[in-house]
């Protein structure tokens, strides 16, 4: 194989500063008002194009044994759907979508219940690491994090895998790892973490999917930008936001939906987690990604709380 | 089903107007320093994750009949691979992956030759349309281009595929388009589209795989952001950059490489095209795709272009 590298193009290495030889002019042309309209479509007004994997709707929660619970784990956690289906993988304690784009997640979805917040598993025996299943060009790495004044935070949380060091282990993966700011990690997000583990006492099942979302804002020129920082010399994506969704599973087949999303910023602990609850197809819209549709194939009734219901 | 939806969110439809709720401060926090590194990995340091489908690799090019032509442009443009597994559909003259969360393709591959080049197809008697496999929450339509100073930029190029009407009409799906700045779309961007179909005198097939890019700059605080415009209620991600990846087959089974990234952004069509060659894997790290490893499971000879070689 024959590769001339003699580029005129400055590369940094991660292949971002191919502007650079077009010199430093990349304001964005193309200037006629953009309007940002508002305008509402129904919930439910499409059929869902994402197929489901066929799983037993009806898994029989087991006494706590560590194999058994794991090969459960690990099937029944998809029950109501993939929210996309780019770059699946399935580990111990999750299933996970990966964005080889933003090196991070796109979703991560996880089972909590009495049995996987049960046991002796250790966070201080875990380390975070490079999820070498992802190629080299689209993998995170501590280093990208270190000095960056973002904690790395868990979407599949670890203290919701205390059933199996493995399980705990496998949510330190750097792909099931944003950056986050440190005072949103250590306190409004570990207190909605710690809700989702709370729900345990009134439901069946809690079905967790988290992820991160990058949302635009109006800027001064009046029109819509996306913006979010990357980290390193791999570029991880700093999300705006994150959503998490919980699939509350009640005994009857009944299914509640709560969808919050907290934007990644310090963030008052006196905030009620209420206040950040929203429709769920305002995640659907923005993510990318598709929950109702495949949830309302595994049930007949499903409530969604929003703010002030 | 039950819905509340009196959010204290102030939610435009699309999603996107989240951050309303929690106040107009989304000054990102974490601000120590992020250090843009310059370090350079290997091309093919590791293997390939992605699959190929199983496609005959000396399929025989037929004289001109619309409806063989249909069925081997449909299965042999991804003689080469698929840069990513995401979304995938197949068209009669390309096959995309569509980004559901930026409202336009990540990748789309088209196979050049005599044959597609040729015919009575006019673009006259195409019209830009909604595509409707896409979900109605992730699709973009015409009115989120009208007045937002941007072209609808094929990437799969309408004059590509003159052998059928179908053919040329698919690439008008809105999938198959994004927001490019006129200029660039009407001079430069053309002049690189001409060149690929100047191509099919010297090679045997020419597979073009197009798509957008968002590419990080670094801002004055010394941080990398990647920043685009969106359009529409739908918010549409207007691309920082195009790459076109050139595939050129020799008769001898010999593949020569070129890719190319133009900023969307004016260009001055002075400057050569051969000022837009980049490395390949540059496109791969910054598009989170992947394309040499396919290639190289294809043939034993690869060449790749850079500027100044």
């Amino acid at each position: 194989m024959h590769r001339v590298f003699r580029s005129r193009w400055l590369l940094s290495g991660v292949g971002v500063s191919l502007t650079v030889g077009i010199g430093a002019a990349l304001a964005r042309a193309g200037d006629r008002h953009n309007k940002a309209q508002d305008t509402s479509n129904g919930l439910l007004d499409r059929l869902p194009i994402i197929p489901i994997p066929s799983v037993d709707a009806a898994t029989k929660i087991t006494p706590y044994q560590p194999e058994q619970i794991a090969v459960n784990t690990s099937t029944d956690v998809t029950k109501y759907g993939l929210p996309s289906l780019s770059n699946i993988k399935s580990r111990e304690s999750y299933v996970i979508s990966y964005d080889p784009r933003n090196r991070t997640a796109a979703w991560v979805i996880e089972k909590l219940n009495a049995e996987t917040l049960t046991g002796t598993s250790d966070r201080k025996l875990s380390e975070f690491k490079e999820d070498d299943s992802v190629h080299v060009y689209h993998r995170s790495s501590n280093a990208d994090y270190k000095g960056s004044g973002f904690d790395r935070g868990h979407l599949a949380a670890a203290a919701n895998h205390k059933w199996s060091q493995k399980a705990m282990d496998d949510t330190f993966y750097l792909s099931n790892v944003s950056p986050q700011n440190p005072q949103l990690n250590q306190h409004a997000w570990r207190n909605l973490e710690e809700y989702c583990r709370s729900l345990i006492k009134d439901y069946h099942n809690v079905f967790v999917c988290t992820g991160p979302l990058y949302l635009p804002q109006q800027e001064p020129d009046g029109k819509m930008y996306v913006k979010y920082q990357v980290l390193g010399k791999n570029h991880v994506a700093v999300p705006t936001h994150f959503f998490k969704i919980l699939i509350l599973e009640k005994a009857r087949g009944d299914v509640e939906l709560r969808s919050y999303v907290m934007p990644n910023m310090p963030i008052d602990e006196k905030i009620p987690l209420e206040s950040f609850l929203v429709p769920i197809e305002s995640i659907e819209r923005a993510s990318g990604l598709l929950f109702v549709p495949n949830i309302m194939k595994k049930t007949n009734s499903l409530k969604a709380i929003t703010a002030g219901s």
